[in-house]
């Protein structure tokens, strides 16, 4: 049952077909000996080391980075905000955020406000996916030390004005941490250009790589308390964990076989260009809105059609539950999007769709129009 | 020239062959159809979902524990061990611990004692492995919330008495977190029998899986704070991290290829039984150390020979520096195997061997005699 042909709509949530090659380098990673990376000086050993090297250095080419080694390897996006934010903040501290962030990020400063004072404010954002910049400027307080903005709502597909963000933020004296779940891979990423000071990507969704993989950078200016303190390889008689980039952040054995695949996925992303996938998605999600548009009932979230939104369209059936939708969807019509929530309350509060929730579609570079359609096509049968 | 066949004696580094079948397996995992565990419930996140859940239910067979979400996936024993240590312990607190811990032990430890005031107290270990239980029992205080211990030291092999620890935290009001990340599927553990509260476990080592892989079982009694805050695909709209078991300690996308494959290392572990994976592994090292022992200027660590040991025999050669050997092992003969520190300074203090560091040699289920008797060669050339 689990494996009849499938319409995968659910993109947003981690991409599927991978990159070409990314399962070969995997099962090579396994089948062929490697060691453990910094573990021994012996040929396996280096081998291991070679593959997360040569992912950094691609990683780095993509997001414009000027020091592979700022590329720092972690087991997904979540666990790069954790760092990231665990890692900057100091009690007492003020962060602001928006009110379209992931539970990823919200989880972790409410976690941060009931155990260390930390101050949060939520800047408002519009339905349409609008960030109040105004509103921004007027909460920096003097100790404001950080700015998290998602770079795309995983809700609205709405995109951050992040050269504004970062001039706001660096004005007032604070970093920028911005969480590129939604657009590692299909949005062009300049960290030098854009003053981004921290970068929290996924591996496994527009990257075209397996679960099990993403990262930070961290800019060579910001020193971070390490979320995971332990063995590196690496100068093992100190007390204290490493002071030399990666290790410092990347205590235990790495995934090996996870990064090598990654890197596949970064190699097929840099050959297409981010700009020509997200052209391509962009297209797509407009003959899709168009066409739900047209649908007695249906209601749209997000940028409206004709604006710059990332590779998913949401949306609520007047009179339906999002989960009723997305079960029919999936039994009757063999197409998978996601309901509910998609760990994000606070973009349903924006979007003011906490009572339902919405149904998210969300394509992917390898997705083909007539795929849209027959989410279409099913939708106009639910709704007759 | 990484590729030439090369004779591993590494496995306590990571192991290589992996189980037959994990490649496979991981392979479907990227070749097929699955979405993100958790995240919609459409077939293909279904799928992941029921991915995680066989494997850890072949853990809990594994290890003994009743209910499989008691069972967490870590990306390693590293990340284990933090989540484990930094979730349980408490400023004030006092900690025991060994003169074997890995610095995947020490270093949060010290990490906790520098910024959280907690106690740290390192029992003393003989040179052959003993933990000196005397001290151990002197050292108890009434805010001793916590005994860490190395299951089997990673320099000297030994094997430490779980039970009577365990035995003596309990009577000290103290929980007992154990580091298995020598024993896991080479040493049968039963963490009912044993009384251990708390088990961290690489995926990659005895376990003969997947680089990226590890877990810690959390008895239920016990409640830990997460490492990681963020996304579970359950419980969206609450502020708080889940309290239900696995979600609360699994936040973001789970590496579902890596523990895909992970299963099938267990389900290996589990046909051959790890008390014959142990005495297969013990008869190679008692063969080692015997042909060892007969090379002038050769000191073997650890436990005498007939004495109980993992898989792992660590020697000093008179006058000669670790590393020197090691290199001379790899580029002359083809054998890999680990110098230097292990990440244990502390278990070089115990061993004195803090000087030159040591050799390590370890072996696997799938080392054969020959590869034994290629390495002992070696050594006697090298001291010719």
């Amino acid at each position: 049952m689990e494996d009849k042909p499938t319409i995968y709509l659910d993109h947003a949530a981690t991409s599927w077909p991978k990159a070409p090659g990314v399962g070969k380098v995997m099962l090579e990673m396994i089948d062929r000996p490697i060691g453990s990376s910094g573990r021994g000086s012996h040929g396996m050993a280096l081998t291991a080391a070679k593959q997360l090297f040569s992912t950094r250095v691609l990683l780095a080419e993509l997001f414009h980075i000027s020091n592979p080694n700022d590329v720092i390897f972690t087991s997904n996006t979540t666990e790069a905000l954790n760092l990231a934010i665990k890692g900057w903040l100091k009690p007492g501290d003020h962060v602001m955020a928006t009110m379209v962030e992931h539970n990823s990020v919200r989880r972790p400063l409410e976690y941060l406000r009931r155990t260390q004072g930390i101050k949060v404010d939520y800047v408002p954002v519009s339905p349409s996916g609008k960030i109040d910049l105004e509103k921004m400027q007027q909460n920096f307080r003097s100790n404001t030390s950080l700015v998290v903005c998602s770079h795309s709502s995983n809700l609205l597909g709405s995109i951050a004005p992040v050269q504004e963000i970062s001039q706001l933020a660096h004005d007032h004296g604070a970093v920028l941490l911005l969480d590129a779940a939604q657009t590692a891979g299909n949005w062009p990423i300049d960290v030098e250009k854009l003053g981004v000071d921290m970068l929290a990507f996924p591996g496994h969704k527009g990257l075209l790589g397996p679960q099990g993989t993403g990262g930070l950078y961290i800019s060579p200016k910001i020193d971070l308390v390490p979320l995971l303190h332990g063995g590196t390889g690496s100068q093992s008689e100190e007390l204290e964990q490493s002071a030399v980039r990666p290790d410092r952040y990347e205590a235990g054995t790495a995934n090996t076989v996870g990064i090598a695949g990654l890197r596949e996925g970064v190699r097929y992303i840099l050959e297409q260009g981010p700009e020509k996938i997200y052209q391509y998605e962009w297209e797509l999600t407009q003959h899709l809105m168009q066409k739900l548009s047209g649908i007695a009932g249906v209601t749209l979230l997000g940028p409206e059609i004709g604006k710059p939104r990332t590779g998913l369209v949401s949306f609520v059936l007047e009179d339906r539950d999002a989960s009723e939708v997305a079960f029919l969807l999936d039994k009757n019509y063999g197409i998978a999007v996601r309901a509910g929530y998609h760990c994000t309350p606070l973009g349903h509060m924006t979007a003011g769709t906490m009572a339902g929730g919405a149904v998210r579609a969300s394509v992917s570079y390898n997705t083909v129009v007539d795929e849209v359609d027959a989410l279409v096509l099913a939708i106009k049968r639910i709704t007759e």
